[in-house]
C-alpha cells in the first residue's frame, strides 16, 4: 500500500507555478521508493474533456521524499490537473477532492466528488520574472570599509593601521575609490557582480545603522563616486548591487534623533515603534533591531559607555507609515536610477510584505533587469513568490556546505538529500536566483570552519561554481584570507601579493572561467548521483553534460564512469569509456561527457 | 514508528498565522491516531534560552490526519519554535531541520544540524483584519432583476410575466426599489447582510456583462437609488455588499467596442487581451469569460443568431494595464463611498493578485471595515493570506453539504472530516469570514438537489446556521422556491403568501434568531463529535456550550449525553443528564448544555 499520508501537492505554489504565460512546472512530493510512476493529467479546465496525461519524472530526493516533475505549456491557461499515481498493481487518483479510485469516480461529471486541482489562470503580472543575468552572474561580497583604501583624504580621523585586527569599532578607511583602482584585479579574478554592504551615511563601520538613505556615507566617497564605481564597473561587464537597510535605522537617524528630543511633538512621531513617551534608552522602550531586549543584551556585552547606546541603538522603521515608505522609497529609486543593478535587503524577513512589494514595483520600474535578494536565514518561500524578492543568501545551502565540506558531520548522499529539500522550496526562477554563499561578513571565514584545511574549501568552492544558483565569494576567500566570526571576519585585504595564496587564486579563477562558458552550470539541470564517499552532480543542458565529483575524504576515491568518454575541465585528463576515475583525497573534477 | 512522512507544518501560511499583533495561532498536522503528545517549544528567536513549552490540543481529523493547534502570546514577536512529537517511548524533535532526535542534538548552540521554524515578525500590516461584524452576519442573497419590481416604468421593453419561466434571455424587471419595498420583509426573516448579484449597467438579466462600471443599470435604478437602499437597509441593521466583475466586460462595454471598431488605433487597445488584430468574434481571437473556446461553445449550445456573439461575448479585461486598474478601481471607490458594506468578486481566482491588492487598500481605505469575499470554488489559500479577501463563496462546504444533506453518498463522520480538512486551509480570520452557501444563482436550488426531501434542507439549513462562516441563504429558499440549475434557479420570487411554505419560513426565522443570539454559533470554537448516524458538532464561547445534532436518514436516532442537563433550543425540549436524545428522522437539534 503506498503511504498516501506522504503524497503532497500544493496548488499555486512552488509545487504548481508558471515559468511564462503558457508554461507551468508542476510538482508531486511522495515516500522515498513508494512510487513506480506518477503521470500527470492537464488540460483546459471549461474543455475537460480535451485533457491530456503526462508522465512525470522524478526530479530528485531528499531524506524521506521523492520529488516528481512535469512541465505543461498551454495556450489557454486555465488549467485543471491531477495524478494518477502507480506502485505496483495500485493505481490511485490525486487530486483536489483527495485520493480517489479510477474504477469508480467519474471524472467527467461528479463534480461534487472528483474536484481536480486547478491552476485558475497564468496572469503575466504574477509570473516571476527572474533578472535576464541572474544565470550568467559570478558575485564577490565586498565589506567597502576593508577592502581597499583609494582616498585617503576621507577617511575617519581615528582610522587604525591598514592590516591590524578588526574591533567593533575601529575603521580603517576603505572607501569606493578603492573598488574603483581594484576593478583591474576583479576583472582579472573573473567576478561579473560585486555585492557591497552598505554604503550610505552611517556611524559605525559596517554602515547597518543608516544615518541618512539619501547620501553616500562621506569616509566612502560621494554620488558620483558611486556613478563614477557603476560605469567603470559596467566598462568591465561587473554589475553592482547594493545593500538596502530598511528595517531599521541608526541611532543617528536624524529623524529618530527628533524623536528622541521632541517626543510626541515631533513630526516623526509615527515614523518608528515607539511604546509610549517620552523615548527611553535605559531601558528601550521602542523596536529595535534584534529585539529591545536584544538590544540591551549587546550593550552589557559591547561594554558601552553611558549614553553610548543612543548614538548605537537600531530603531525599527514603521514601514506601514506611507511617509517612511516614501522616503525610503524616494531614496531606494534616487540609487537605482545611477545605474545599479540590484538590491539586497537587510533583515529583510522582519519588514512587512506591502514594503517589499511596493520596493520592487519601484526598483523594476526604473530597472527592469535588476536583481533582489533577501537576507533570509530560514525558509523563504514567502517571500519568493515573484511579488517581493528574487533570491535571498542561500544561507540553508550554507548550513549544509559547512555540516558536508568543512565538517564531515554529513555524508554525500545526506548533502544531496539536504539540496534536493531546498531546491524543492522554491519555483526554478527562485532557485535560479540565490545567492549562493560560503561565508560572509554574518559567519566565520569558511577556511576557519574548515580548521585551515584548504582542500575542503576548495571542494566547497567547487560545489558553489557548479551548482543551482548565484556563486558569490567573499572578498579575500581567493588569497587565502582567515578570520573568526564578527569582527575578525572583517579583515583587510592585503594587497601585498607576496602573502597571497596563489594556487588558491589560481584555482578560483578557473572555477570562475569554467561557470562563465558552461551553459550546464548555468542554466542546467541538476541530478544527483553521489555514492558512499563521492557528491556526485550531473548538469545538462542541450547538448552539454557535465558530471561534477567531489572527493571530500583524506583518501582516494573512485567513481565508476559510464559508457562515454570524459574529459575533466579541472585537471584537464582524460578518460576512456566504462572506466572509473580515481579522485585524489580532497580534490574535485568536472566532467564533460560526450 | 511514528509516520513522520504524515507530519506537516508549513512556516507562514495557515499553519502559523497572527491573530493580532501580539497573537500567533500555530498548527501542526500528523498521521491520524499517530500522535500520542504534541508540544510546541516557543519563544523570542534572540533570547532562545528564554523559550517556553505548551500542549498543543487536538483541534480536529479529517480522513487521512489529526490536526494540533497552540494560540501564543508575546510582547516580542520575533519567535522561533519547534515541535516535540511523542508516541509512545518515541520522542523526536521536528523543526525547519527535519526530525532530530533530542538525546543527541544542541538545541542552544549547533545552528548548523539544528533550525528552528521562524515567524521572523508580526508586522501589522500583514495580520489579517476581518471585518469587525463577519462573526455576526446572516447573509441573503439577491439576484436583483427576480426579486421584486418596485418600479415597472424602468422595466426593460420586454419584460415577461412574473412567475414566467426564465430562460437565458428574457427579463422579468426586478429593481432596487423592490429590494427597498422588500427590506420589511427581509427584517422580518432576519437577515443582516444583502449579497446583490451585479448591479451596473449591463446588457443580460444576470448583469454579469458590464457595459459600464459606473453607472447603475438602468432598468435596476440609478445611483440615488442604491443610496436609498444602503441607507435604508442600514436604517434596519441590514448590510449591503455589491458583486464586482473585474475579471470580464460585457461585449457592450464601450471601450471594448471601440477597440472591435478601430483595432490598434484604439486608445483601449490594451485594455484587453486581444491575440492580434483586428478583433475578430469568428473565431473570437481574444481571452474571454472562461476561455474563448468555451465562449465559442457557449455560442453554439445557446443558438445566437449570426452577429450576437458580438453582443454577448465577455472579454477579459487587462487588469495589469495601470489605465484599466484606474477605471475599475476609480468606480470601486465610488460605490464603495456611497456606503456598501463589502464587495464580492466574481471570477476572482482568474484576476491578478496585484489587482486584488490594490483592490483591497481602495476599498478599505474608504471603509476599513467592508468585507471582500472571493468567488473560488477550489482552495483558495493563496486568496486568504490577508493581502486580498476576507473570505471566498464556500463551494467546498457546500459540495460536502450535497454529498452529505442532499444525497446521502457521505456519513456524519466523512462529512465531519471534510469540514475539518477546509478549516485547516485557511486562518481563522478567514474561516470566520466565509460566505457559506448551499445553493446559489450558478447551481441547482438545493431542494433540488435534495430530491425535493424538505428534511434534507432543513437539516442543511440548521449545520449552515450553527457552523463556523457567514451563512448565506439564496433568496426564496425559505418559501420553498425550487429550480434546476441556470436559469431555472433564478425564477422570480412568488410574493403570493399564500404559495409559500411558511413552516419552512419559521424554521429559517428561528435558525436565523438563534444565530444571532448565541455566541457560541458566531465565534465558539468546533469540535466534531458524530457518531455513525448523527452528525453532532460542539460550540464553545466562554460559558455558553452547544451541542448541534443531525439526524440525516429516515430512522429515528440517538445520540448519547454527557453528564449535564440540556435543553433544545430548536425543539424547546428539556434533557436530563447522562441520557440520550432521540432524534426524529430528518431533524436536527441545538442543545445548550449547562
Amino acid at each position: 500500500m503506498m503511504n498516501r499520508q506522504a503524497i503532497l501537492h500544493i496548488p499555486k505554489s512552488s509545487y504548481a507555478f508558471p515559468l511564462s504565460t503558457s508554461d507551468i512546472r508542476i510538482r508531486l512530493r511522495a515516500g522515498k521508493g513508494d512510487l513506480e510512476r506518477v503521470r500527470l493529467v492537464i488540460g483546459n479546465q471549461y474543455l475537460w474533456d480535451t485533457r491530456q496525461e503526462f508522465e512525470m519524472q522524478r526530479s530528485g530526493s531528499d531524506s524521506m521524499f521523492d520529488y516528481f516533475e512535469c512541465d505543461y505549456h498551454c495556450t489557454d491557461t486555465r488549467l485543471g490537473y491531477y495524478f494518477l499515481l502507480s506502485r505496483g498493481e495500485e493505481e490511485i487518483i490525486y487530486a483536489e477532492s483527495g485520493f480517489l479510485d479510477p474504477e469508480t469516480v467519474d471524472i467527467d461529471k461528479d463534480r461534487m466528488r472528483f474536484v481536480f486541482f486547478q491552476f485558475p489562470y497564468i496572469n503575466g503580472i504574477d509570473v516571476h520574472k527572474k533578472p535576464s543575468w541572474v544565470n550568467e552572474a559570478v558575485f564577490y561580497q565586498i565589506f567597502p570599509e576593508r577592502f581597499c583604501n583609494g582616498d585617503p583624504d576621507i577617511s575617519p580621523e581615528d582610522t587604525a593601521e591598514w592590516g591590524d585586527k578588526p574591533t567593533p569599532w575601529n575603521y580603517f578607511g576603505g572607501d569606493l575609490q578603492g573598488i574603483i583602482q581594484k576593478l583591474p584585479y576583479l576583472e582579472e579574478l573573473g567576478v561579473t557582480a560585486l555585492y557591497l554592504t552598505p554604503i550610505f551615511e552611517a556611524l559605525s563601520n559596517h554602515k547597518y545603522d543608516t544615518v541618512d538613505y539619501t547620501r553616500i556615507d562621506p569616509h566612502f566617497g560621494d554620488e558620483s563616486t558611486l556613478v563614477e564605481l557603476v560605469q567603470k564597473a559596467h566598462e568591465r561587464g561587473i554589475r553592482i548591487m547594493l545593500d538596502g537597510v530598511f528595517n531599521h535605522c541608526g541611532g543617528g537617524f536624524r529623524q529618530f534623533m527628533d524623536v528622541a528630543a521632541h517626543g510626541e511633538a515631533s513630526p516623526y512621531k509615527d515614523w518608528f515603534h515607539i511604546h509610549y513617551f517620552p523615548v527611553s534608552f535605559d531601558p528601550f522602550n521602542f523596536e529595535g533591531f534584534g529585539s529591545t531586549a536584544y538590544v540591551t543584551c549587546a550593550k552589557a556585552r559591547e561594554g558601552l559607555a553611558p549614553g553610548e547606546e543612543k548614538k548605537w541603538c537600531m530603531p525599527k522603521l514603521n514601514t506601514e507609515n506611507p511617509e517612511v515608505m516614501e522616503y525610503l522609497l524616494g531614496a531606494v529609486a534616487k540609487w537605482t536610477r545611477t545605474g545599479i543593478d540590484g538590491w539586497r535587503l537587510d533583515v529583510s524577513d522582519e519588514v512587512d510584505a506591502n514594503f517589499w512589494r511596493e520596493f520592487r514595483k519601484t526598483v523594476r520600474g526604473i530597472n527592469p533587469d535588476a536583481v533582489i535578494i533577501g537576507e533570509n536565514w530560514w525558509n523563504a518561500q514567502p517571500w519568493l513568490r515573484g511579488d517581493q524578492f528574487d533570491g535571498v543568501m542561500n544561507y540553508a545551502v550554507q548550513r549544509a556546505s559547512v555540516l558536508y565540506f568543512a565538517q564531515n558531520r554529513i555524508s554525500p548522499r545526506q548533502f544531496e538529500e539536504s539540496l534536493t529539500e531546498y531546491l524543492m522550496r522554491y519555483s526554478s526562477q527562485a532557485n535560479d536566483s540565490m545567492l549562493n554563499l560560503l561565508d560572509s561578513h554574518d559567519t566565520p571565514r569558511f577556511i576557519n570552519t574548515c580548521g585551515g584545511n584548504l582542500g575542503r574549501l576548495k571542494n566547497a568552492a567547487a560545489f558553489q561554481y557548479t551548482y543551482v544558483g548565484m556563486p558569490c565569494t567573499y572578498y579575500g576567500t581567493e588569497i587565502g584570507m582567515t578570520g573568526e566570526n564578527d569582527p575578525d571576519c572583517r579583515k583587510t585585504f592585503d594587497w601585498n601579493e607576496e602573502n597571497w595564496d596563489h594556487e588558491l587564486r589560481a584555482y578560483y579563477q578557473k572555477l570562475i572561467a569554467l561557470r562563465k562558458t558552461k551553459k550546464a552550470l548555468q542554466r542546467g539541470s541538476v541530478r544527483f548521483c553521489s555514492t558512499e564517499n563521492v557528491f556526485a552532480m550531473e548538469r545538462v543542458w542541450e547538448n552539454e553534460r557535465l558530471l561534477v565529483l567531489i572527493n571530500n575524504t583524506e583518501d582516494c576515491q573512485e567513481y565508476p564512469l559510464s559508457r562515454a568518454k570524459a574529459v575533466d575541465l579541472l585537471g584537464g585528463k582524460e578518460y576512456a569509456a566504462g572506466g572509473s576515475i580515481e579522485l585524489a583525497p580532497y580534490s574535485a573534477a568536472v566532467l564533460a561527457v560526450e
